[in-house]
């Protein structure tokens, strides 16, 4: 049986390495090795999977420093049929890769806007002058520097690997703790999937809206876990893009949408919110360190 | 007396037609002129309010289809000094700029992220194989368009009028309610400021982190207001930038912190929250039409 996987690519960004990272864990625990698709964008990686072309998706939801990845969080909400499955949680490295041979030189850093941002201290310290390029990815920026010894890309040390750049400077993270959640996604149980859905997941996706001119509506449905204990992991607004001043709540809770109690608390606030969509129950999956 | 404004330039961009509503209104109702300066990114037009060398920044805080500006809440939440004074909302519209004759011969467009995310569904129906290319401002790209018939940009129609481009495809936002609100920031209170600080200002912004490993924290914050029925209009939550699921609450609330009633919730916020800080009163600025 063959799963398809699509991810942010080319090689050497970080989704890679997460598919990578999943890949490594469907084979030791289901003994299945999915067949890995790049694409150009994150929208269109999770796309592939909601138009049903690509069985899942591991897409970044969240890094520790830049927040939420939006166009997954708003892709999830107007999709009538993804479904999260697992989360992992990779560290990242940022390295500075380049040609030239001293930070003096350069003219234009490129990345992706997660990378750049990640970096953003640093980048005012050590190189305030450069013009900063946001790409798709954190490796599309690579394909520039051979032929431009003034310029450099943010990408990962695997990446500097892989397309043989030298790392100008290391590490340039701005926060020690950098990592970044992703999610496994696919469209609702096919055959395939069955098998490996985490009935047992440990934590829970949902997000709702709220009824208009309702004030004290979020505290209502906050308090719904409140009061059951239920420790609510993460809680994110996005605009309803209908009016300004109106939001979707995304959250993530402990616990699974078959244990009695969440259930329970599911049908509270069902009535108290104008939609609400449970993406799924998922675990989270230890990273294997082996790369 | 002399104002200095910063905001993200060049001329054209949404943030300088912000900072002249801005300014029209300062001019009438305040007998002031201040001086426009164009900042190349909106991460330098707050910054150099912060370090002292602007008097007041007029940024982009929220748009009703693509959320907040994250670089804005970061930077209030870790300068010591920044105040929000004054809310404006404007609507945004957004053309399709370039010398090329039809959509067809179209081989890239720039935006800024914003500009691009604001449209994803009309360029995914017109111009599904195009690059798009992300730039810091909506007016970035269009230095490119003279040379390259096959380039557009996605940008304002008074950018259009002022850098004479013709606008191959008028209004392809994907809302019908697009508008972005802009906050007037400044640093503290100085000479200038102190005749036009909105003392009576009609909401309040604040933000807040909560102690590490305490459930439930959130829910008993947000009941500090609902139990006084303060009306929240705003909840965001941004990462503590310290370790992952650790969170900062951007809040704004209809009130002003001189009421008796705010500033009791905001002792027993403070008695709840591991770091608070309020970033002041502020109105909600008429636009005038005339421009």
């Amino acid at each position: 049986m063959k799963l398809t996987l699509a991810y942010l690519g080319p090689i050497g960004t970080n989704s890679e390495t997460a598919a990578l990272a999943y890949s490594t864990w469907l084979s030791n625990n289901q003994q299945l090795t999915p067949t890995l698709c790049a694409y150009p964008s994150i929208a269109q990686a999770i796309q592939s999977v909601a138009n049903g072309n690509i069985d899942q998706a591991v897409v970044p939801i969240e890094n520790s420093i830049e927040g939420s990845v939006t166009v997954v969080l708003d892709t999830l909400w107007q999709s009538t049929n993804l479904q999260v499955y697992q989360e992992l949680t990779l560290p990242i490295a940022h390295g500075l890769l380049s040609f030239g041979e001293s930070l003096e030189q350069l003219k234009t850093v490129y990345s992706h806007p997660q990378g750049l941002a990640q970096c953003q201290k640093w980048l005012e310290n050590f190189l305030p002058q450069v013009q900063l390029v946001p790409t798709k990815s954190t490796t599309e920026g690579i394909k520039y520097l051979e032929d431009d010894h003034t310029a450099a890309a943010i990408s990962s040390p695997r990446a500097a690997e892989i397309y043989k750049v030298p790392i100008l400077a290391a590490d340039i993270k701005d926060s020690p703790d950098n990592c970044t959640r992703f999610w496994i996604v696919s469209s609702g149980i096919n055959d395939k999937l069955r098998e490996i859905e985490p009935i047992q997941g440990s934590h829970l996706a949902l997000a709702f809206s709220l009824p208009r001119n309702a004030p004290g509506a979020l505290v209502k449905a906050l308090e719904i876990f409140a009061c059951r204990n239920i420790n609510l992991s993460k809680i994110e607004s996005r605009p309803s893009k209908r009016s300004l001043g109106e939001y979707i709540f995304f959250i993530d809770l402990e616990g699974n949408s078959h244990d009695l109690q969440i259930r329970d608390a599911l049908a509270d606030l069902s009535a108290c919110t104008e939609v609400l969509k449970v993406f799924g129950n998922y675990n989270l999956l230890p990273i294997s360190e082996s790369r």
